[in-house]
């Protein structure tokens, strides 16, 4: 199934054009010719069945013959908030897989422990994009510039707001009094932690101290685990 | 903390001879003297504290303090068996996160619609080697050399043995009639799936359909999910 993403398409329109780069790998790369069908999803929910009208390699004409709006809607709203690894390979492992298993938002922060204290969102969202075209996903996760995590920490959330972390401490699991079908927003620190500080600062906001289990785990594996739990628990 | 994996020490003696390359690591990389604590984990449960002795760049003296067997022992069995993926990455990064999560035993399983035919174990051993030493656990997964699928499927388990697959048919959920600190051995396919015959002869040889969620996952994240799905579920 040959797969497109394309936000910008107009659910009222019966026709598409693809942009001259996507014209060009249908065409040459991809060998699309009048007739083939094509899926289209739009990142908004929409699934789109259609057929090459006219393969040109600048412009290709689709014309769409059906639409699923809210094509496997997720049941719930989860956004993990994840301090960029200093190796970059190790934030877009998360995000892909993040994305193929379910996940609504992600949040950059730059924590004070952090050994990466930016990160090009352009480029991680093209894993993002190419993991939804992978798991057929219609809903684009998004994803957001990098930011301290003293300004994150005082956005609003509405819903169950969680801190990960490895210091001593009461903390609590997912499953204690777990709403399903909610909105959840778990915060994940860098390779060396969240400070003291910043676990104070988050449970003065509202946050609760979250144990993601006995393990000693990576930033990434952690925002894994977490994003694991919340898609296991919602089944 | 500073930690070796020693799988040769023998738990009754309290010296230990670090080998020339890991003498040279403590040493000259590492800079290690006289009186430093080191620990060493020995692959089968058992975690040492140990101080230098000497400090030798090619055969360091340790003197082992103390002792804990048993150091943290999983409360069950969990064996995964894996398709190769034809990117390797894909493969170590799976070997990587389910050590930090928690895994047992993992088998390599040439299927019939596997991209990639070969994979040596020595190079993905050092892998687990490595995410044992970073989370901290005394045990060693096992890593067995890539067989057949028809060769494996096979072989004896005294456990659940399930099969995930993407084809249509009844399948169950590992939270239908779990048994918890069981032992359980979970197929993981290719990237094409297991073929009609492959599903046939796991059933044949007493294995269940298994269903690990709605979305689709590529092979290395329904493993990591399979991991993940166990050892929560023995929480």
């Amino acid at each position: 199934m040959q797969l497109f993403y394309t936000p910008d398409i107009d659910p009222k329109l019966s026709q598409y054009f693809l942009s001259e780069e996507e014209s060009k790998h249908a065409v040459r790369v991809l060998r699309l010719a009048v007739g083939n069908e094509v899926t289209l999803i739009d990142g908004k929910g929409g699934l789109y069945k259609a057929e090459i009208k006219d393969a040109h390699p600048k412009r290709t004409i689709l014309q769409i013959n059906s639409v699923i709006e809210e094509f496997n809607k997720r049941n719930h709203y989860l956004h993990i908030a994840i301090a960029p690894t200093k190796n970059l390979d190790r934030i877009e492992w998360f995000l892909e897989k993040a994305t193929e298993i379910g996940i609504d938002e992600i949040s950059l922060i730059i924590c004070q422990r952090s050994e990466r204290k930016e990160a090009k969102v352009e480029r991680l969202d093209k894993i993002i994009t190419s993991a939804i075209k992978q798991s057929i996903k219609a809903y684009h996760p998004k994803l957001n510039a990098p930011v301290s995590f003293n300004q994150f920490v005082k956005q609003n959330f509405d819903g169950d707001k969680y801190i990960a972390h490895c210091a001593d401490g009461e903390k609590a699991e997912l499953t204690q009094s777990f709403k399903k079908q909610g909105r959840y927003l778990i915060l994940i620190g860098p390779e060396g932690d969240f400070s003291p500080a910043e676990v104070d600062a988050a449970v003065q906001n509202g946050y609760r101290a979250l144990t993601l289990g006995e393990s000693r785990l990576r930033t990434e594996t952690a925002a894994l685990e977490a994003c694991f739990e919340v898609n296991f628990l919602n089944r």
